[in-house]
Parts: C-alpha cells; structure tokens; sequence
C-alpha cells in the first residue's frame, strides 16, 4: 500500500494554489494520491520567524510580479486578490470539519476556494464566504456555520498547524513523500522523480 | 545585438552555485551570454530584512538537506563547507579586479572559487585562500593582493552591490534576462522558455 503525498498548503499562498493545480496529476502517474492538508502560515511563521513574502521589502515586488508570471508560464487563471494576503481559518476550519465527513468534498470545496481566490479575485476570508461557496457544492450552509465556531473543528485546525510545524513544514506549499520533504511549488519536477525512481 | 544575461550571485549562496554550472549552457542555447556578477548578501539582506536561510528555524535544516538533494539531482559535485556561510568580500573584489582586465579569466577564477568551496569544501573566505586560487590560474598573486586593500577596488564592489539592489536584486541566484527579473535556481527553466519565446 503506497502512502499518500501529504500536500501542505495555505489557502492565500499563490504558490500553493498553483501546486494544488499540478500535485494529484504528478501523484497519480505513480499510483499515488494525495493528501491535501490547509495550514495557517501565521503560526508557521511565529515558529520560523518569517513574515509574509509580500510585506518584505525588494521580495515583496519581485513576487507580486513572480505569481503572475508563473501562473501564466503554467497556464493557470490568476488574479492577485484583494485584499491580500487574508486570515484563511474559516477556510481551513470548513475543510477539515467536511473531510472528516467526505474527503472527496472537501478537496472539491478546497478547489472551489482557490479557484474562487485566485482565479476570480474574490475574496474567502470570511467565514460567509467559505460558507457559500460549500453550499454550491451541496454542503449544509448551518451546519457548517456551526462548525466554524465549534471548539472541537477549532481544536481539529490546530492539532494538524502544530503536527505541520513539527514535521518541519516552514512555507506554503509543502509536501512529504514518504518521509522526504520538500518546499515550494519550484519542487514539483524533483518531486515527480522522487516518486518514479524512490529517491536518490 | 543581443543582450548579455546578467547573473549576480554570492560565492556563499549554495543555489547560486548550483545556478553556476547550468545558466552559461542555457544561454547559449539561445545565442547568449551570461555576464556573471558577484554581489554580498549581506548589503542584499539587511536592504530586505532577511537573514542567512541556515540561521533561520525550520527552514535552516530544510535548506541544508535540499541543497545536498538539490545538488545530487543535476548531478552537481556539493560538499555543504565548514565554516558556511563565509564572507566572499574578498572573491568577490578580486572577481572584479580581474574582470576588469581579463572578464574569461574572471569567470575561470569565479568558476574555481564555486569548485572549491563547494565541490571540495575548502574556505574560500580568507583573501589567501582566493589568491592561492586565482595564483593557479595564472594570475599574479602580489598583484592581486595589493588589489585587495585598493580603495578603488573596494568602490568597485560596492558600485556592483549597490547597483543589484537598486535593480530589485533580492537573493541569490537572481537574473536579470532582458530587463526581467528572475528569482532562484529554481527559475532556470523559465528563464529557458524567456529566451526562447521573447517572453509570455
């Protein structure tokens, strides 16, 4: 049984976007699936002491214009969203809260958010948002309301940023393939022949 | 009249090396030619706020494991050197220096210095060690450690990193390809597809 690539990602990091847009094609060449798992990049940026790419000086402009011009070399829809970056926990929370009732949904709903985000612009900050673009996918617009504020879906986010954090995840996205962990969406190719070769 | 694809690096920087052993051959493909440029991260990071990426939490251990993984996927020779990272004021003077008078021979030397540090993890730091290298390959050592602790030569250096930073020079590897700016080794593909479309 082969184990699944666990894909590390926020909701409001472009690159993870365009990784999420690549990741189960690559996965699926070699009989393998992948795990999609939301994190918040706050918390893993307390733990690496780094800030988001965008509020840094000089790489704050180079990526601006690097997510642009890498979405159109991958051929993706891209809008850099604003506002931007956003709190993406209600995005996170409704994830994990439906994966655990249908994964195959949430990995739906996750799509739906990122296409939402960036390829239309619009913002999923809000707990409504996140809310209405579930309901489109047939999701209980008042349960998950409910969950969103549930001390046990909050509990749920947290444990998996804090297992991410021990894992050594320091960005977005992040991937484990069979124990071998590798950063930024630069590190699909490498991944691919990771996966066809077992390592080098 | 094509223009000459700037390459600024550190000597220290890792992924620069890597860059080192692939940009000339990419290039050239195309009917270029790379005009190398050593800058210091130093000025580089304290322009950006960043720090060296093996001092950072998380991403230190990351990074050390990915350049050795990085390097054995294009089959690039890398021992990570100890001490590292290392001061590269006085390579990247004495680059200049012999730029200025023979730029193959610079690149022959700053070709030497990458091979050194990294291929067999010798210190490239002190200016003796730099000497002793560009002595090798023909250069005339009191010549060039009088060069050294020229002010001019100094100037030099300085004008070179202060002119990357005003170009957005944000890291190392960083290209420069007809105007536009390219972040990382992770970006030599793409810097391919630039030079052979015109762009996208």
């Amino acid at each position: 049984m082969k184990q699944p690539v666990l894909f590390y990602f926020d909701f409001s990091s472009p690159y993870g976007y365009l990784a999420s847009l690549r990741i189960d094609a690559i996965a699926a060449k070699h009989g393998r699936t992948v795990e999609w798992k939301p994190i918040l990049l706050g918390p893993v940026f307390k733990a690496s002491g780094n800030s988001p790419l965008t509020s840094q000086p000089l790489k704050g402009s180079y990526a601006k214009h690097d997510f642009v011009r890498s979405a159109r070399y991958f051929k993706a829809p891209f809008v850099l969203p604003d506002p931007f970056p956003i709190a993406t926990v209600a995005a996170a929370r409704a994830f994990y809260w439906l994966h655990d009732r249908d994964p195959a949904q949430a990995k739906a709903l996750a799509q739906r958010l990122f296409a939402r985000f960036y390829g239309e612009g619009r913002d999923i900050g809000a707990a409504e948002a996140v809310i209405d673009q579930a309901a489109a996918l047939g999701v209980d617009a008042s349960a998950l309301a409910a969950a969103l504020g549930d001390q046990t879906v909050k509990d749920r986010l947290k444990t998996e940023v804090d297992r991410a954090i021990q894992l050594g995840v320091c960005g977005s996205p992040f991937f484990i393939v069979d124990g071998e962990a590798f950063w930024g969406s630069d590190r699909l190719d490498q991944i691919d022949e990771w996966l066809r070769t077992g390592g080098w």
